[in-house]
């Protein structure tokens, strides 16, 4: 049994990390830490995990997380680089949900997140988990950085065409039109994201810029090995769970030819949690709920030299706690969907 | 033209002020109050309001309240029996949204709003701002307490029951199930009220005891003139305006032969905003969505005796803010209906 | 394995067997019907299944349901009595989750769903697979009638009140003022359960009498072994899933002293699906989204003699799909909560 | 007073009209008419409308809309070709708010509408009912073909870039990312409209070819005076109104010295309807719920070379019903405000 430890299980990903990780056969929570929760059965905060989840929450110094065999963060961007290096020396692997991990130039994380990056020394160590793209290198991670939720659809939506040898679309003008259910934002009492505010609106944010963009551009250029230029809108949509990512490049001449159906269909053809659809599809959100799944469509309207990639996953789980349990069950030698089979809740 | 002042700008009842008062008829919007928003443009926080409001807020200070005919408080409890005083002597009415002035007996209002009373000598005076029950008072008031969303609704739907001679039903145990949308809430920052906790979600709160419960009982032993005992329980609905009061009374034995639905159309026939629907009607939230309408179906399953009224409501207009201007328009001797003739909004 | 057939794949309790029984250790999936959809696979119109369930909807003729162990009826109400007859015959258990063999009496079930029964004669052998209460029986049963969706949450949570020995609260009056998610009208294209007409809105239906009520008297009946009065208002919530209950029962004088939340805890201490929760809860209905969990909470508000007991489930769980492989595990000898240990998805 | 006539009045766009022409000081509301709700009270159907609307609904035979000024066709495609020939003939002027009327080409609305155009002698008479851009042309005209709800969105937002002298933008490969709320689909029972279906959900829909495009395609063209290239790609909101349109164009090397805010801000600057918001907003579908307002925000990402145009209106008002009262009043020589002057509903 792999014996976990979460710090910081108030939040969505938190919680979402309790349901996917409760009933996972080989794993054995260890403990849950919140500073203001210390001694509360997390049971009583949420209680949809009544039955599933005996633990209380406890304070990071009570919590023993030197004895766990790994240790996710599900914290507020900063935490965890402040936790990881002792961690690690205590022979602990690391995965992080927040942001502390993704970026690997130190300037571009100040700039975007507002704060001294603590631990560059690891940054070049830590692995970026998306094992759709990263399979072999989080094998053999100490210490992960979890992809953002958006990040996560933008990259894997874009990567079958930008993992070729030659560029096919124009790659310095990508689109993404993204657009997110609320819990994306956490569970934070913001007046934006009240249901009085957010219900039955819709709206774009962040379209100045948004931190998700130089994480993003980051993972492509890494893909490509060639620089990416890349628009990037999120909007918020009135729904809890979800992302769809609307992707748009231009075929370049040289490439109108290719049958992008197939080439999708055979990039992802081993990957058990990226699911292309047949030509025509619309994915919906739904059909990703509460499961580990990605969902690709690729358009080609009018035939024209515009591609238009359609992708969907839930936020909370490829988008964040997911990821990081099919990370882990790469890092200990798991099969990767274990515990993650889940069929998707519909309707 | 009624010049008139809003202290408190900023919540749902504020902006509904502004909403119906911006274009009123016979009404001057002088000023409106927020200590953390003094400078701002109203429509740069509330973009519907552009080209409609051009005020910006100021600090009470400076929002020259005095010189106004009346000024509505859109405030948290405790603060309008704080200023009341000082412009009933300047001559100013004054209409109170929140509970400072609903209840009588100040050990009441202490017990529940957990704040001593400042200024019991004006609690005699106050009229409670329900037309339909106290007009005449409301016409010669200088100081109005409004109901609360949920008494508005409970009481409205009781009062021909208890504005007989003699009990019709048992007015000891009275029930009352009501929900309401999450505006009701307040814009106020509070995870319970984010969408990615209140929406697609149902649940009852405060069954051990809720604010409006004493309120209630206070009007409907006035109106009754006998005790009356109620439960009543509030429910938190998915939507944004709309409160829907389910009430069950026990019929008398001696009252079992009462044409119910004739005497609530008799009762409120020269009611504007009193709508009784045709007997078997179900009354949705959104059929007086955005408007001062609320409307009540009475029914009596199986001929049984249990009465079972519906009463639908807009807690922001009926409610809260309409309700306001309603009484505004009797206490300066307009027509009831003046600026409040909307359509509701539907879908 | 449990060789399962499905009558009826194409409605939201289809759906929802298919998601809870693809993944059941238990279970083989062999057929699913639909006329119009023959052909199809089911992961086409659903590809919530994708990479779940491989099979395609046949006609009923060609669905071979004679080689199943049992087949499940998610079909509207009059298919199940017309098929069931044979497939008995043949050896194979039926549960239905339409209304033909929850209502003993033909006369009710005529009145109330418009057409005959067509075999009555299996009414008297039909076992309504409401396990917490009938657990034997079902053990036992070749067909099983399951409850409504309104009918699982109204009777378990009177059932402790009912079934002492001498009544507790005034069983002649009883009210049920509930409230449900859309799903529960079903996958069928009405105007009414547009997002468009129910989203944002709340309104109460069917007032006049409905469906669930018989059933449910009956239910409380036999619980009882007493005549019961039932008032039950249903009411429409703009949410997918999830049916809150809020049940009122007036205490008998001689029952002041009981402690009802004991009485609760102590009667469902066993059962592994209800969760009676801490005195003072309110539950909600996301905390059993997607799982077969009923939760209830008990309240006596003021300490006086009304009491209000609050009930939530997933109505195509618990209120259908779930309990129905609850009784299938019963039936075959299966730990009864094999394939249905889920996480409630939250938020 | 103008004398109104509304063919096929039991739709969301027929109800919405009623809404805005019934407090309308210069209409007399004549007749509304269903062939199916013949002689029923059209506020049984709408009781939003009781108190404001007594007509019943007539059949077309019945509705004497000869004798009217003006007849809109709320209607499905089709209807309005067939009969506005024989009223225009009579000297009543038509707007059509379906797609009768909107497309000069009838082998392009014969493809898309799947339907022959049968009085292809009026499309040439037919004005496209967009003031901002056809104000003239409209205020002479006898016929009105109203624009669809996305091509508002769509025109009105390109319509200042177009409108040059020269090209600023790529004409050739405009992107319109679109995204509306359910009201759009109508009021026709579907299921994936159902709540169930396209509630907590997010899609793109008519990836392939929407029948928007065209029109939009051949708005664009007579703005631009060249040929312009469109990829629209609509996505259904789990929203009841409003429509969020992103609108994308590449900046000529030409045109990088352009500041598009001054250009925007200029273009509608005498324009009641068309907001242009301050630079950095992002404008809510809520900010014109309910009201004939269209708001657009100017956006340079990084400023860079692509173009990022933000627009909101109501699908329902100014996508169509309030877009058709703003036609009438110029039509009748009124202020383009009259009656349309609300402020739009928050939150």
């Amino acid at each position: 049994m792999i014996k976990v430890g979460i710090v910081g299980g108030t939040g969505y990903t938190g919680v979402e990390l309790l349901r996917l990780l409760a009933p996972h056969p080989d794993v054995e929570l260890m403990s849950i830490t919140s500073r203001t929760e210390d001694g509360t059965p997390v049971a009583d905060m949420f209680p949809s995990l009544r039955g599933h989840v005996d633990l209380k929450f406890s304070t990071p110094e009570n919590a023993r997380l030197t004895e766990c065999d790994v240790v996710f963060f599900a914290t507020p961007h900063g935490v965890a680089m402040a936790q990881a290096p002792a961690l690690l020396a205590a022979g602990v692997k690391v995965i992080d949900l927040a942001a502390d991990f993704r970026i690997k130039d130190t300037k571009v994380f100040e700039k975007w997140y507002g704060m001294p990056h603590s631990c560059p020394e690891l940054l070049a160590e830590a692995v970026y988990g998306m094992p759709e793209v990263n399979r072999a290198a989080i094998k053999e991670a100490r210490l992960i950085g979890l992809p953002g939720c958006y990040p996560t659809s933008m990259q894997l939506g874009l990567a079958p065409l930008l993992l070729q040898g030659k560029a096919l679309v124009n790659e310095a003008s990508l689109i993404a039109d993204c657009k997110s259910g609320v819990s994306g934002a956490g569970r934070k009492a913001e007046v934006g994201a009240l249901l009085a505010e957010a219900g039955d609106n819709f709206k774009a944010y962040g379209v100045k810029g948004h931190r998700h963009l130089p994480e993003t551009i980051q993972g492509l250029e890494a893909l490509a090995g060639r620089k990416v230029g890349l628009t990037f809108v999120p909007h918020l949509v009135p729904m809890i769970r979800g992302i769809h990512s609307t992707l748009y490049a231009t075929i370049l001449p040289e490439a109108r030819d290719v049958d992008f159906q197939a080439l999708y269909e055979h990039h992802y053809k081993d990957e058990y949690f990226v699911d292309v659809m047949p030509a025509g599809s619309h994915p919906e959100t739904r059909s990703v709920r509460a499961s580990n799944m990605l969902r690709i469509a690729v358009h080609r309207p009018g035939n024209g030299d515009l591609l238009v990639i359609l992708v969907v996953e839930d936020n909370l789980v490829k988008g964040a706690a997911g990821q990081g349990v099919q990370c882990m069950n790469i890092m200990f030698g798991l099969e990767e969907n274990t515990g993650l089979k889940h069929v998707p809740v519909m309707p």
